[in-house]
């Protein structure tokens, strides 16, 4: 069912000699599947697909594009089994998360539909006064966009994940480049977006998939000139060479890459005292769910020093050594969590609190907790790394004046969360929250930070490095802003104004005019 | 009156050795005042007071913003006949153009208050379901910005101008890059809002203004860590200068560069039948306007070769040859003019329609326009080469896919313009149309590209380079939208939340409630 070719438009090609595999984590072995990286031509053959494509595609209406994405949704869910099975044979995640991201992804794309039908993203604004120029301004596709997998979330971050989804909804065609961890999960999810294209009848090119196990195929994807923005998610490192790659370009474009979180957890007094356990319980939980293997893993959690806080990391400890080791994304992917481990324990101040256990299955890990101090977290940069897996730090203030200084010495985060069990206390502590507020893109209350609703209020975003820009979210409806911009009409003729700025409003949406949000008509 | 120094936060400064004069470009003499330039140390104070300013001015309420913007432009008005006086003589532009350009600043001012007061501008998003967390989301500023001063814009693009106001608008402080060419109007427009800052009781540090002469002001603000973003009109080489330089920081930070535009004006057949003479007539208004030295002067008028076009070219010689000679803002721009002038005219298939006259007085010039055949123009790119001033090309198109094919060929641009007089011909020069949407920020019908309002159905921007970022605009409401980023909170105490997010909506501002959008209460 796999052929291991690449996705040129409609069509599956393999003009290429460079061959790759998958392997299955959980067994060590690699999976059958030849896949073909494409070419430098194969890239270049999709983005002219993708931009003739676009000539088409950004005139189709909300209606036909929000049918196209149900449709993916469903072509998604007549191969679920197929899909589940690779999935789990590709990442060595289990079946529960299997179909929970399954899930995701599809009501993801059902959300993006119901937004296209509802009509109002477009952000009409209409400035219409006596004497002056009648101005109205709304927001259009900016052109093809590549999107790169991740490798943590083979469904939900990938194939037909947010990024993609958000930029069908835009108006602009899609290039993937296929995550290599999940080649054969990329192929199948990416046939039953092409069964979708052909069954709307959406131009040939709207969407592409390559294969790709190097940086090759993302470089000169990143640098071709007819792709107009870029959506990643995925390393620092390779984040930031991404968006120096497109700020250097003749024409530059925007770069959205969501990168890295260590994702703060400030666990005040009141909480210690009377949830402890039940918070140590919960993180426990937080930290080693998906082999830790979340952007929102929570790797830092903050307390002030006493006695409820040594009761919480006993706890904690209590209930990670009850954990059985699971299994990584990939060798590479777990040898980089024992290094990175291994360098945080080797920092002077670290304190491991879980013993080393040895004898865990090839490519299974175990979780570890550090403590150290906030003066020491404050000297040593290298406590902020993020390690990608089920690993977190406890930061052991001295009292909430290190607490604030902790917090506001920290890089941009996906999230903070405010743990607490006395709205009183909250105000003694508003120092704190407010630095948190200040690196972070969401904010948590008595929660933990995996799990991210895919809702219109949802920002998955943060001050860099959590992402390049943090201006924009990568999961939720506002995700379709990264694939726009505004073109304003002065004095244009009624007749020839796109449906959204008509004198009639004949799509019914909320328009912004002169100041008043309104469905009216003019 | 003016001291030559620099407001570091609400005190002249003036620690540094290097010097220099602004000239008066109509009698071509120096002015008095000795400006000293910011030395690094100064600009690094700058940067600091605004951060400390930030994390005071960023909790104030939009009421109070929205007073301080009120009392800038009263304080502006108040010194309104000084600040026209140094504007004329700095700038060489007339009473009229320095007091229309003094209405718009203040206008613009008390637009941003107004959108301050009425509140909806935080984009408040809200989703909240049963038995799945309450999310609320709004911007907020994202701290201190850097302001650089157009030569072009003493007053409406530079230190109380757009950039100024709408990142004041936000909540962030700014620092001004001052331009050169008009030092003095930028320390008494300064004045001017230290006294605001002062009545108002904003922190010191809310604004500075820096004078520079030469590159290294503006290079040390935009990589000095604790500037967030930056805010720039000027040409197409400073801008991408910029962009680099903020991009390969340690923490990337947003360039918004408002560069250049050609803004292509297509004057259908139908135009030029019935109304050639008329907007012959308005379009030598529109090119000489300001000497020219507008980002959307009217670089490129393209028609169909016919007898028509050709009526049309002998009106625009005709009116144009009859305006006198005006004055540019300085000795290198008309030295620039001239040596663009010169190679545009040299080109091969060049043809220019006025003679050249010597005995202009000193920085002043005389337009000029150029004729091209469509095939020319498609083969040369330098053509497309903006030339600052009183100058615009002719392109005459073979048909009506050639037309569109210069269209489509087109660099990004702030402004397109389709001048017809019969509607059913509109539909036959589709694809030109949609070809010159594709390349600009803004289409105007049957008018002239001069002429920005400040409104919020405004963008004023398009896609590189006519802007670094074609997201967003920099005249009108939206242009807020730079300086701010979304913070989402996840189940939230309704007591700590933002004013803007609370259950009882205590602004009384526009919000999206699970898709609705309603002033209603939760």
């Amino acid at each position: 069912m796999i052929s291991g070719k690449n996705y040129i438009g409609n069509e599956l090609i393999a003009q290429g000699s460079k061959t790759y595999n998958t392997i299955n984590p959980n067994s060590n072995t690699s999976n059958k599947t030849i896949f073909y990286e494409a070419t430098i031509e194969e890239v270049n053959t999709a983005a002219i697909l993708a931009s003739k494509a676009f000539e088409v595609y950004k005139n189709i209406s909300d209606l036909e594009k929000a049918n196209f994405l149900k449709t993916i949704a469903n072509e998604l869910e007549a191969i679920k089994d197929e899909l589940i099975d690779i999935y789990i044979e590709e990442s060595g995640l289990p079946n529960g998360r299997a179909n929970g991201e399954f899930g995701r992804t599809t009501s993801q794309l059902r959300a993006f539909a119901t937004m296209l039908k509802e009509g109002s993203w477009v952000e009409a604004i209409i400035t219409k006064t006596e004497n002056k120029p009648d101005i109205r301004r709304m927001q259009f596709a900016i052109g093809p966009v590549a999107i790169f997998g991740a490798s943590n979330f083979p469904f939900a971050f990938s194939t037909a994940g947010g990024d993609t989804a958000s930029a069908l909804a835009a108006g602009c065609p899609v290039v993937v480049k296929s995550h290599p961890l999940h080649a054969g999960t990329g192929e199948l999810v990416s046939s039953a977006i092409i069964k979708a294209v052909q069954k709307c009848n959406m131009p040939n090119g709207v969407f592409s998939n390559l294969n790709s196990s190097g940086i090759a195929v993302g470089e000169s994807l990143v640098k071709h000139p007819l792709i107009k923005a870029v959506g990643f998610t995925g390393s620092i490192k390779a984040g930031t060479a991404l968006c120096k790659l497109a700020a250097n370009r003749e024409e530059p474009i925007p770069v959205y890459a969501e990168m890295g979180s260590i994702n703060p957890v400030v666990i005040l007094p009141s909480a210690l005292k009377s949830k402890g356990a039940f918070w140590a319980t919960q993180y426990a939980g937080s930290i080693t769910a998906g082999t830790g293997q979340f952007c929102t893993n929570p790797g830092l959690i903050l307390g002030i020093k006493d006695d409820t806080l040594d009761e919480f990391i006993k706890h904690l400890k209590e209930t990670i050594s009850s954990i059985a080791p699971s299994c990584m994304l990939h060798p590479q992917i777990k040898s980089n969590y024992e290094e990175n481990k291994a360098t945080l324990l080797s920092q002077e101040g670290s304190h491991a609190i879980l013993n080393a256990v040895n004898n865990v299955p090839e490519n299974y890990v175990l979780p570890q907790i550090i403590t150290v101090d906030g003066a020491i977290f404050l000297e040593n940069k290298i406590y902020q790394k993020e390690v990608f897996g089920p690993f977190s730090i406890v930061v052991k203030c001295d009292d909430k004046e290190q607490l604030t200084q902790v917090l506001s010495k920290l890089e941009g985060q996906l999230t903070g969360t405010i743990l607490n069990d006395d709205e009183n206390e909250l105000n003694t502590f508003k120092n704190a929250i407010e630095a948190l507020k200040s690196r972070v893109g969401r904010l948590i209350f008595n929660g933990v930070p995996t799990g991210v609703e895919v809702c219109a209020a949802m920002t998955h975003g943060g001050p860099f490095p959590a992402t390049s820009n943090s201006k924009f979210t990568s999961v939720g409806l506002t995700a379709v802003q990264r694939w726009v911009r505004p073109v304003s009409y002065q004095d244009w003729p009624n007749a020839l104004l796109p449906e959204a700025l008509k004198n009639e409003n004949p799509l019914q949406i909320w328009r912004t005019v002169n100041g008043e949000i309104t469905k009216n008509v003019l």
